[in-house]
This record gives structure tokens, sequence and C-alpha cells, in this order.
């Protein structure tokens, strides 16, 4: 499963699923979400990321996928947020590289644009390269892929769109500049969000996601983390978010490597829970590269 | 120092300073800055966070005011980044509570307003009042005590804004309505930065802020707090952000009870300093009640 050669070999099933993503067609979710179900799949483009995880819960969707941090810019804290406010599992993820290129409408030569149009955070993804080119004055869009649509269906002439390369084909524009991002080292991992946690079954490196509390007390953290330590469970991410109505104390989202069916992740979770106020598992999955 | 009952008593040093904050006077970073060092100094209203940190840094300030995390919307992730680009150290720390008034110039009544103006971050943080009065239209502009300085200039008779009370008393406006929040368990956090480090000396509650990074290997941050824990040294909060260049790596800010002249937190750190790749002491500071 999750392997993107054998998308061409998936069951009926998966061709069947409607997979729910933020953004227009050809946005980076929707990328993500192709390189995690295959290119079989439907999906539905969704205005926000309240209404992607809507359309899960409420089975419009049978999954979801939502940008949880990039390598750049850090967590998008406000997606760590909703995987509480909603009741659904994280049962799988992936990360996918974050490479801009400059798209016009087939004719337009680099030479008339003059106004470029994205999403505020990619503007910002390639300042060097408005730097480069004073001319060009920056105008933020809603979206990436949304703004190379609007070009082309406005048939602007003096215009130009940064997006993704798959935008750029869905719209059927034309690639002037690539690559124009400041920093190359630019990821963004998601998350697939579904009703059901994901059956735990076959081999392979396999991710567990939970979020706890500890109490407000000296040392409570570090307590916290020796349950995974002591059993040599490695942690590759925490995130620090607010506890709504305690005011200074906070929730810790943790990513772990095993799932939830490894003898030693469950006696690190029973250990965690002597000691943490509250405690939820958000899903075991496997990462797609 | 940081008595905010000194104030009367306040050294003609400190009279002196002035103190940069982002937002129009009234804003939340100026009653901020006012209860750091006290109602006789003067203040530099900046435009952006940027400002405030570039103003300290050429000594056109003596100090800023930096909002580092809410306990609401949780950190202020720029600002801690903004940290490690500026060379400046925290010298003082303080919260407010966030409380939003709706505000109209005098004359207006409730029942004229037709359109509320103040940040988006107020605006939402104020929706079951616009839920309840459904004929209000939410209108986002970019600062609360801005928002009060525009209505009072342009004498709009059908129009309120969300602000402070300080912002309301500045500007002469009049509210309408007191504290039309939803969560009373707001409140926002302070950094005072300096160029300097703060002479350490006296007594009270101190607390030092740092940021490190560890090597990507397993319990890395466990062993990294084991340097506090193991000496009995209270975190009261810790914070993951990206490390450039390196996806999948991170930075963690910590603050922690006591001061750098301490013997346990100057040997924590010399422990941390043998495993971490980057250890930077941000400053020790009294915060203020």
């Amino acid at each position: 499963m999750n392997d993107r050669n054998s998308v061409s070999k998936a069951p009926k099933r998966r061709r069947n699923e409607i997979v729910a993503f933020q953004g227009e067609d050809g946005a980076f979710s929707h990328t993500a979400a192709l390189k995690l179900r295959g290119k079989g799949i439907r999906t539905l483009a969704c205005p926000s990321f309240r209404d992607v995880l809507g359309k899960v819960q409420t089975g419009e969707a049978s999954c979801g996928v939502l940008p949880i941090e990039n390598t750049l810019h850090g967590s998008v804290h406000e997606n760590y947020d909703r995987l509480l406010e909603y009741d659904l599992f994280i049962s799988g993820e992936t990360s996918i590289r974050i490479s801009h290129q400059l798209i016009a409408r087939p004719g337009v030569e680099f030479r008339d644009v003059k106004r470029v149009f994205s999403h505020p955070v990619a503007l910002n993804q390639c300042k060097r390269f408005f730097e480069r080119y004073p001319r060009l004055e920056a105008v933020p869009y809603y979206d990436t892929a949304g703004s190379v649509k609007m070009l082309l269906e406005h048939r602007l002439s003096n215009a130009a769109a940064i997006a993704s390369q798959a935008a750029s084909e869905i719209y059927h524009g034309r690639i002037l500049k690539r690559q124009i991002e400041d920093n190359r080292q630019n990821f963004t991992r998601f998350f697939l969000l579904t009703k059901q946690p994901l059956a735990i079954s076959g081999k392979g490196p396999w991710k567990t996601s939970l979020v706890f509390s500890t109490p407000n007390e000296p040392a409570a953290l570090f307590r916290a983390l020796a349950c995974f330590a002591l059993r040599d469970l490695n942690l590759t991410k925490i995130e620090s978010r607010p506890l709504w109505g305690k005011p200074w104390e906070y929730l810790f989202y943790v990513d772990l490597q095993g799932n939830e069916r490894d003898e030693k992740v469950q006696k690190a979770i029973a250990h965690l829970s002597e000691m943490a106020r509250f405690i939820k598992l958000l899903g075991s999955y496997r990462p797609t590269p």
C-alpha cells in the first residue's frame, strides 16, 4: 500500500475513493493526494482545511490530505489543533518538495510580465527572484494553482503566476522560469486522515502519532519523554500547543517510530498514561517515500 | 526594577529611554511596554516586528517589546525565529490579559453600528459577539488601536472598532460594549529586548531563555532535557522550530527558572554544551507580574 508504483494495479476500491484536499487542482496538497493514494483516485478540491476534515467526517470524502509542517516555515499549528477538534485518524504520511515555477499563458513572453500572482507564502519564498527583477510586482492571491487558473481564464497577457509544474500542466500554462524558490530545502509534510484507524499489518517502517498533556510540575515533559527514550523508541517530532482554558499549560504532539501493535510502543503508552493528564492516539501509519 | 508601582520614582535614565513596539499607540504591545518600563517612558510605534528589532539594534530605541505567545493561539513563531536573526538579549518579560472592547466615536449609539473594524485575530476572538448580532459586519483592519484611530479621524458614525480600553482612552473613543471576547483566558506574553544582557543582581524569581539544536539521533531531546531535570531546574516552556537547510531537524527554545549566574544553571548549560550542536543564551530576566 501507499506505493506509488502500484497505482496501475490499484484495486477497484481505491479507484472509487474520494480524497479531499485544500486548494485548487494542481495545488501542492493535490500533488500530495496523488502521491499518497495513486493517480487513479478522485480528488475533491475544498476551500479550507476545515472543509477537508468536515468532508471526511461526514463521509463525503473517504480521506483527506492536510499539510502539517514545512521545512522552512515550521508546523502548520492550526492543523495540529484540528487533529483534536475532529475525530479522525492519521493513516498515511508523505512529504513533497516545494518547487516554484513562473507560469504564464502560452504566447506570453517573460519580458511582457509585469504582475506576478500567487499565495503570499509562495511569493515570500521567491524573494530573491523579485529582487533580481524589480520591475515585477508581487500580487497576493488566495492559492498558487488558483492563480494559474485565473490567468488562463482571464487571458491575462502581462501577468504570470507562481505555482507547481502540476498546476501548469492542468491549466495548460507555459513555464517561463523554473525553480525560482530561494531555498531548495523546501519540503512540506502531509498527513492522510481517515474516519477509521488503519489496520496494522505488514512490515516496514511505521510511525505513530499521539498527543498528551502533563501535570504542570517540574520535569513533567522530561518524565513523559522517558517513557519512550528508556525503551529506545525514537521520536521524530515534538510540537507544543497551548492548552485551551489553562494559561501557560501545553499539549505535546509527538511522532515516534513504531506502530501501536509493537509491544514497546504499547508499554510506553501505558507508562505515559500513568503520568499524563490526557492522552490520545492519533494513528499508526507507514510513510510514503 | 520592572515594578509598576515604582514608576513615579523612576530614575532620570528611564524617563529618557525609548521603547519600540509594533502597532499604534494603544495596541496591546504598547500596554505591555508601559507595564514593563513604567508610564514615564517614551514609546516608539513601529509598523512591523522587524522594525522594532531593527530600532533596538541601531540604538534608535533603547529597548523593544515583542509578543512571543498567546494562551489561545500559541507561540508567535516568527518572533522566535527573529530572536536568532538579531543579536539582542531578552531582559524582561510580562504578560497582559487581552480584553476586547467595542469602541465608537462619542455620540454613536450601538444601534447605529453596522461595520466593526479590527485586526483579524481580534475579530476572530469575538466570534460569539458577531453571532449574537448578525447585523454587524466584521471588517479586517491592520491594527486594533489603529482601527479606533481611523474611526475617530474619519468621524465614522455607523462603525465601531474592537480594541483595548487604552486605545479608547488615547483616541477619545466611547466604549459601547465591554469584554466582548469569547474566552477570558486570553493572555499574551511579551519579551523586552535590549542590545546588552541585563546585569544580574538581586533576588526574586529569575528566568533564563536559550536555544539549542541536538544531533539528529534517538533520544537526543530527552538527553538535552536531562541536563535540566537532573538538576531540578524547571522548564516553563519549550518550543521547536525548523532548522533552516536541514529538513526535519529542529531548534529548541526553552525557558527555565533561574539565572545565568546560578551554579546549577551554569552546570546544566555546560552539560548541554557537551551534546548540543548549537547553543545560544538569549538572556536572564525577572518577570514583571
